[in-house]
């Protein structure tokens, strides 16, 4: 059992600034421009704040990285891994200077380019528009494209201290879940078992409560409601889904409870029951789809098709998953269309769903990696429906 | 004393959605594209989860908004004010679907045009990269901006029910520097310290704890500095720096300590007691100057004149404010250069710092309102340097 967060070494950041600049050599992207975000953590091991002052990371496909930073960040950005060990060079602006200019000369710099025609940029997928526009502006006639056509590949395909990192998120999740399952839950809001469970995300060892997820009654069929000031009742159920962040690798955990108040005549009416034994079903066909080689849209597919069997193919609505790691959601998408083919190391949700709208609903979510020859699953919470006293 | 959060009802989201679309006109713009943030929950109350598919509110300067949402998000989206009053229509998309292209589609309609020439599109300033793109895509040739250029007048200027929500946040971060600051700090981690504060921050009713910058001895010289495993010394200085979220409206409180370890013969030397006492001269001066119709470079200008005074000019190298609201930091920007007036309602905070890298420093921020006749300060704890045995 893994108890101790592994240290991701500077080295382990230089192999990846450098895997990423020949990526962008083997796309013809002259520069990679990562903003604050996953990518930023990815490739330097700085967790900036997202505030509005640029923070970008430049990659010049021909030479050498730098990042630039604000002057008053200047000395957390110098104690990210690369710029420790001395091989990310950190460049500062001043308050009031023009850093989308500077960045701009940069990238021109390496190209070899006196305006900005002809350049191929490649920008970190969530660079807000504050500072996407400004950087256009600067390299009129550049073309600019997602960083994660380059770097998807660097992403996706996770190393043994990332999914250990995964790992000890996802069993912190899995605590967090038995804690709530054995409860107090009837006659308290949505809202104020969410809260609960954002504290409990933190004390079982995450670093960041992300999403609380609490529907009950008929928000259970609403798979995106978060939690209102709904008071959870005896004889319905509540879709649970929870997670946050540790060393910024991600939990993502959905149980369906039902909760009774403690009378037998309460449980869960033949309807649900089916309902669910269908979806634990096709969730344990998804999970067990899992291997390298097999397409997304299979694993996808093979969630999908026992639930149309049974006729609740409108009632699942939604993907079957999504890629985790920095990013709660990231490739690989568990999709239909996505042909993407999974590789050892993928790390992913596994959640159908199934949803009666204005009725009841029921999702079970695992995180689940590629192994070598099938799913390493990371969640070890009981995927059976929790009937419980509430 | 405010003590309970006022509602906004729909009637305002309609008011500022029917100001949004009159801004737009006057600006010559097409339409607004609003993604998920504070833009979107200014305009219509809704606080998405910030993910990867396509939220988006798009108001034409000559038609009729509408809010477009993946399915799977219809029912928060429907709950939101001005979509459960009606006066919102909700469009969904489908998993599959191409959200860009729908978008796209619905401001060509509005624009009368076919293809994306001589439109002029303004999006929100934090859209990622990854819909800001297929948007420039979609309706190729069409010219992009902020929408903050466009909404600024709306967001800087906060009515009665936006400051009652700054005021309880304030408050709730006011509770929670009291309890640090009599609490043990001597021998603890930063990171542990700010573990602490992020649960106060909720206890005392935020909603979200955002960040928890807890800085001591040498990391007191570093603005942005957030927590690290430094354990705490007696002898040195802290700087604390905490926010969260109430609902969705920011607390930002900084206030300096000092630790003794309960040795009278470890308090504040000489030079620190100098340096602090020019701050909080500084601090009070900017708050005093707070009034209508100055300018906000007036007002960083007041805060940095008697740090300059005595020296330490090289010493305060970040701006004295940025406004707060839905966002931590937004318009207006209390900074040189800055000529905007201040109006009456403008809230930001006044917060000038003194570092001396590598040694100590200190910094003060309230969150100040611009009232009638001169500032309302929202924040209460007392300013100044907090000696305490820790």
């Amino acid at each position: 059992m893994i108890t101790t967060r592994p240290t991701i070494p500077a080295t382990r950041f230089v192999e990846r600034l450098t895997a990423a600049r020949r990526l962008a050599e083997t796309a013809g992207v002259d520069a990679i421009l990562v903003g604050v975000g996953a990518d930023l953590r990815h490739l330097a091991g700085y967790p900036a704040m997202p505030l509005e002052r640029l923070t970008m990371l430049v990659i010049p496909a021909g030479g050498a990285w730098s990042l630039v930073v604000p002057r008053l960040e200047a000395t957390p950005a110098r104690l990210c891994p690369p710029a420790a060990s001395g091989d990310l060079p950190v460049v500062t602006w001043e308050e009031g200077d023009d850093a989308h200019a500077l960045v701009a000369g940069l990238v021109r710099d390496a190209a070899g380019a006196i305006a900005g025609r002809g350049i191929q940029v490649a920008v970190s997928d969530d660079l807000p528009a504050r500072h996407l526009l400004p950087l256009q502006q600067q390299l009129m006639g550049a073309r600019f494209s997602v960083a994660s056509a380059v770097l998807r590949e660097l992403r996706m395909v996770k190393d043994p201290d990332e999914i250990a990192l995964l790992t000890l998120a996802a069993h912190a999740a899995d605590r967090v879940v038995a804690q709530i399952a054995r409860g107090r839950l009837v006659g308290r809001t949505e809202a104020d078992v969410a809260d609960e469970v954002r504290e409990r995300l933190i004390a079982e060892g995450h670093d960041e409560a992300l999403f609380a997820i609490v529907g009950s009654g008929p928000n259970s069929a609403s798979p995106h409601h978060e939690a209102s000031d709904r008071v959870i009742c005896a004889g319905e159920p509540i879709v649970l889904d929870i997670g946050g962040t540790l060393a910024g690798y991600g939990s993502d955990i959905t149980r369906t409870l039902w909760v009774t108040g403690g009378d037998a005549a309460k449980g869960p009416d033949e309807r649900f029951r089916h309902l669910f034994g269908v979806l634990h079903g096709a969730q344990a066909a998804a999970r067990a789809a899992v291997r390298p080689g097999i397409a997304c849209e299979a694993v996808d597919a093979a969630a999908r098709r026992p639930i149309a069997a049974e006729g609740y193919g409108d009632a699942f609505f939604h993907r079957t998953g999504h890629g985790i790691g920095l990013e709660g959601h990231e490739e690989p998408y568990i999709i239909g269309g996505n042909t993407e083919a999974l590789r050892e190391g993928m790390a992913f949700s596994v959640e159908p769903g199934i949803y009666l709208v204005g009725e009841y609903g029921a999702r079970i979510e695992d995180i689940v990696v590629c192994g070598p020859d099938g799913p390493i699953e990371l969640n070890e919470a009981p995927r059976e429906l929790y009937v419980v006293d509430g």
